[in-house]
């Protein structure tokens, strides 16, 4: 199972920004360019940044080294020796970059194809001397009330550990904040546990998502109870589509990582499993609650429903109180603004107080009938 | 195996209150302190109380002693030799006692940070020489009809059983009581029988919340038929949530004592099994039972629905009516009010009681039409 | 695995009569006495006889003997010798006669439990010498529309079948009758096969409740379609929930059977295991049908739904028709009301009638209209 | 587990006709007669035909003889040697055939006593030297738009094949057909083929009945577009109601086959096993497209509902329009009615033809407001 | 299990065009013609073709040939011999060309049957010396908003690739691009590879169906939230059913590709195992995305119908506002009508302007009433 390296057939074109509709984002994934292989080395998303970044870390227990390289290849000495070394690549428009590393280090061509199209399901797969996980980072926007997915590729082998994502703006502060304070636990093991750090700090991270999808579901829970308005029950179901982004990113993670701490991945310590074992309960967490907000949206669009109706209800009420005591007192008047001659009842003296005490008891008893019924 | 002691790394610190939103409490679990590593002992829970409870008891087939501690190094004798030690620790936010326990007792530092986090999900885990089972202890405020969730972490050994727990109050009167009594079944068994004996009390504490819910939800019901007002329709999508909050601490406990009957635990006696199958028949049940109310909740919300279009229903049925039957009298009462000059009816001498005889025919025949159309 | 018998520690305390809630009705089981132990021998139902009933029937293809028993100890040199013994215990509030059949014939003390707590989920429990059996007999009460539910608790052991129930009042007469008669089948077999035949008339006997609901259903269809009243709804509701009552009691039956007639019991010999494999297989039937009977529910609600907004709208036509008809006649005849001095048409000769005739033109157009829209 | 034939216990009954409620329809069984013992031979179904059919088939390679019987014990001769014979059996209610079967070959009680009663679930049976297929022939009724379900009994032997049904018609003749003419996959092979192909036939008229529901299902779909009556909703039901009958048949037929295809039933050679496969394939597609046909009806509902509503809105707005259009005019020709004695605007030589103008102006406004909502 | 060729018995009809409901489309399978038997060469499609489009290519690493072939003889010596040979066969209405083949090379006739009937599941089954596929290629019709789904089944050897579909027409003209330019991972591979690489791309072609159908989604979703007309819920129902089209494509290609990729099919390589497991995964992908819009749909419809009812409040607000301004207004002008002799108000001086502004008040307390309650 030796993949044949891409060659001469690999083209590595760079990809013109393209538009993204909802399934898109959904999808996760574009069409190839009709006519290329599978595993042909090419960028399918949308985004480019003027340069790739490419930021070394390089470290064991005794010491640390950081820098930002220019050249790919300057990290490939590091890479191949002991030290851990860390190189996170921001940016996937240049391909030639990931071409020189799958070169360099015989990563197999599908995998380089997954990393370079943004659009992969979460998964972990084995190769011989090295593996490739795919997670989704997230992050929610308050202004638009969108979830935003990032893809962050991570190929590990026993001395390093490449990161690949498409924009700069990451969630690993707090890890290389750790490497460089030297604490023993991350410094002092190998680069299964740094990917095991950095998938940690995404799922975290998920968490976070969750508690700002959280609080806007119960603002449009107020306002659904309060001011059912057409706007809320928009809002609700756009909330939906994004919490519907969101367990696309989640759902198939929990399998990915289920693989790692199961042992399935030769690479991963068994130390290291045992950590997994841990972000694996997060992320079965995080499952289970983005479940309850779907559930809770549901229930808010019922609350949306009932709220309208409740205020169909009021508004049909009030339009049937008055309709229902002005009718007939109408009815009446029109009958004493006949034109008839023989007409006695216009005669007579009491005539015209004894209708107007008879109109105000039939409104008065018009009243207390629907207050009986409880409709006022 | 052997887990690295939390040693330098750690940082021990206390944790400010937080708001909880409702997205929190289904949750379970706040996002750590940026820049912590995995396994770092903190407590992120929000209650804080004056002071860490202690309380000790230790016994066997001949001898029970119970005492309230200052401090946790004090149970530690007991806790090294054979009699039963049971230790329980009200109020988590003092990560010293937690942190003294793990070192001395070489609880592995995921477990220790697993007891700290109170929104765990229920989960046994086994290590070389103790176990930990996390339960949530569930109490009902009638005042507010919410349901509230209490982390209970024990970690288990041959010696025996620490419980962790945030607040004061638990359910375990019963079987301190019982211990006191010198009942041989539990007094001649090991931490293990003591364990399930806990999760019992927990387990059974179940029922009563799933009683007080379910009194409530029949309230509901009632109301959602005799009275189908807005606010019955906000309490039972309340109470929608809080079912949800139930499930969630009891589905995975499901598993959890699957795993513990089956004798995947190593430190469980055969015969402990044989009593926790019976605790796991009780959770299979109240799973059933939080099922069954959700269905039932769903039904109180159809129900009030269709009350709601009942209503509604005979609202309209009386505008109609009234609507229906005035109107074309109201016709005929303007049509005699022209003043046109050659109106022949109007000169007639019996036009005006005949015009009254046809209204009231009129209106009659409307009245026998709605009889037979069933309005009326 | 030798369990301990409940020894001193054990009351044996009579029930008051507890009130039930629908909640409990579907949960089946009180929580304990606080304080109590697990295994501790108490009755937890709710209902009371005088006088507990034992009736003893011992057999073999040669003999049988039919004796209503005064005490159970009466029934101990029996059971405890090869003919088949069958003792019948009506009524579990005097739990001395459990305790004295446990303490004779070792059976377990969580087993005694499960047999006074008349809210067990049905299921099948294997102990050295014996085994025990919970299934549920239903009836279906016509006044009420409730299924009820009767614990049946079996120990079996190839000597004896002990069967406890709370009321009397059973469907085991067939069986009997077939005792008596002499059947080779029955009486030529083991305690196995009488235990396989209560269980046969007991879940034939969910046919008879299944046909009953049935019939119930099929008139709340019709009254659905023809005449949708709130009450209609109202029963629906109320049959949903006794379906889920069903439910409860049949679904764990067909894991129990499972477990029969897979040969996880060892007292139970093949043979009759083929006959179980018949019942598991009307049980199956049981389950579909229930399942089907919840879909005719919900589309009978749907039923009711549509009936009612049909209704509506023929309301909302009538009215429509009424007013549109008459309310622009109504304005001509209250603009020839005015009392302008200068209207040239009140004084002209066939203004009158050539009024009438425009309005009658008007309300003939208004009502092919409606005609043609389908409204009238 | 050699079972005991059913002796003098066994009452051949015959069964009087017995009404069929819906519920009997879908559950497909009626209660036994208190005191029988299971495996009693009786017909439980509900149909009675003058005489039972007897049609023989025997046939090898080399010849065929196809006669009709007028006694079972004359097929007996053919059913115990090599040649394959088919014996049809058309009428179950003279249970004496099925006993003579059942003691001739060794029938197991059990299995006869499924042939005989009408609702078994789709199901294979093995037995020492002869395996049960129950499978259910459907028919689609174009008149009640009702699908009734036959049962169909096959019970082969490597010499054998029974077929017992209550009703004459069926949907064999083609396999008769391809007897007849010689053809030698079928002529050429034992009686496991001669099973597939009666079981293949059947399943081929699923199809049938498949389409014949979705063209009604097509014509109420656009009867819900077109004309949303509340007899398209009730006849929507009732069609959900016969899928329900059709789910019931082919679900279980789908694990029957695959216990068939999969080998294990002993008696079925490796080739017909592939046959099986394919037939197999046939019930998941018959699956399929009864579950899409559900989501279709379910959508059907939709529609019509929808369209209810359309109506309704239709309704409203007419009303809307005329009464908001005249309402006010009317207020202002009432105004101008009134008897006061001081009313300038009466006196005024232009005020009647001003207020005429006014009051176009008014409606010319209101018409405008409504087009530009969209409501005209 | 050597499968009999289908001889004399098996006839080759051509089959006349069978009208198409939309339950053909969704269960893709007619009857076959009764009277034939399984196995039997028959088209069963429906589309017919003026003559059968043969083409084929030849090629190894060094060198390529491609050709139309009048006859299918003409391609059997190529396919015999191992440099890999693809036919191409569109058009199946000509069963000479099927049987042609049958005979050649051995093929199962249930095989070519399945080839044949243009309404398979995808499958993929094993052979002694050969394997079939079954795959939908799918193409949405941006006019009707409809998806059709063409067979494409492929008869692959250690020697060739047969492929058969109905119409010309196909998405593999990458494939033969790729093939010509002489890339050396297809080149260099053998027919497995090369019925990967067809897979491949009709796979590939599901997201740009799938981005269709999503853009037309989301036309639906601003219909339905800016214009909610009946037609935009008639326009969702429709695509509910392409969707179902969809899944009926996808979902069992998922588990027929799950079966190619373990390595159940002898004749598929390690190498291209690896391959398939890649075009799997983007099988999930296109699962999931089709389940998500199903989700979206449904939306989409919660979205029209709040719109509807949205609207029809809006309605009755106006009618409302108007009706209850109004009615009491003419009720008091219908009053002052009245022609009662004695109303002393009539001559009173300023009573006529009194009354206007007594109204002007009453209609703007009227006014500013609604606008509290938010109706205006």
């Amino acid at each position: 199972m030796t993949p044949e390296p891409p060659a001469t057939e690999t083209t590595f074109a760079r990809m013109t920004e393209l538009p993204r509709s909802m399934v898109t984002r959904l999808v996760g994934r574009m069409s190839k360019r009709p006519g290329s292989a599978p595993g042909t080395l090419q960028h399918t998303g949308r985004r480019k940044m003027e340069k790739v970044r490419l930021r070394l870390i390089d470290y064991d227990n005794e010491s640390i080294q950081e820098r930002e390289l220019d050249r790919i290849e300057d990290a490939f000495a590091y890479a191949a020796e002991p030290p851990v070394t860390w190189v996170n690549v921001d940016g996937l428009h240049d391909v030639s970059v990931a071409q020189a590393v799958a070169e360099r280090f015989g990563v197999h061509p599908l995998a380089m194809e997954d990393v370079l199209s943004p659009t992969q399901r979460p998964k972990v797969e084995d190769y011989d001397d090295h593996f490739l996980v795919i997670v989704k980072m997230l992050s929610f926007d308050g202004e638009t009330d969108s979830i935003s997915a990032e893809q962050l590729s991570l190929v590990v082998s026993p001395n390093y550990v490449f990161s690949f994502q498409e924009r700069p703006g990451d969630v690993f502060e707090p890890v290389r904040e750790r490497l460089r304070q030297g604490r023993p636990r991350i410094r002092g093991r190998g680069p299964d546990y740094l990917a095991y750090a950095l998938i940690d700090a995404v799922v975290d991270n998920y968490f976070k998502v969750l508690e700002q999808v959280g609080d806007r579901i119960e603002e449009l829970e107020s306002a659904a109870m309060e001011d059912p308005e057409i706007e809320v029950m928009h809002r609700i179901h756009h909330l939906k589509g994004e919490v519907l982004v969101l367990r696309r990113a989640v759902w198939p993670l929990r399998e990915t990582l289920g693989q790692m701490y199961r042992g399935e991945i030769p690479h991963i310590s068994e130390e290291t499993q045992l950590f997994l074992r841990d972000v694996y309960d997060h992320c079965v967490q995080v499952i289970d609650t983005a479940e309850t907000l779907r559930e809770v949206l549901s229930g808010a669009m019922d609350l949306y429903m009932s709220g309208v109706s409740n205020r169909m209800n009021e508004v049909m009420k009030v339009l049937t109180i008055i309709a229902t005591i002005f009718i007939p007192l109408s009815f009446f008047a029109g009958l004493y603004g006949m034109n008839f001659e023989y007409m006695p009842e216009l005669g007579v003296r009491w005539a015209y107080p004894m209708l107007l005490v008879a109109m105000a008891t039939l409104a008065g008893g018009m009243v207390w009938y629907f207050r009986r019924r409880g409709w006022m």
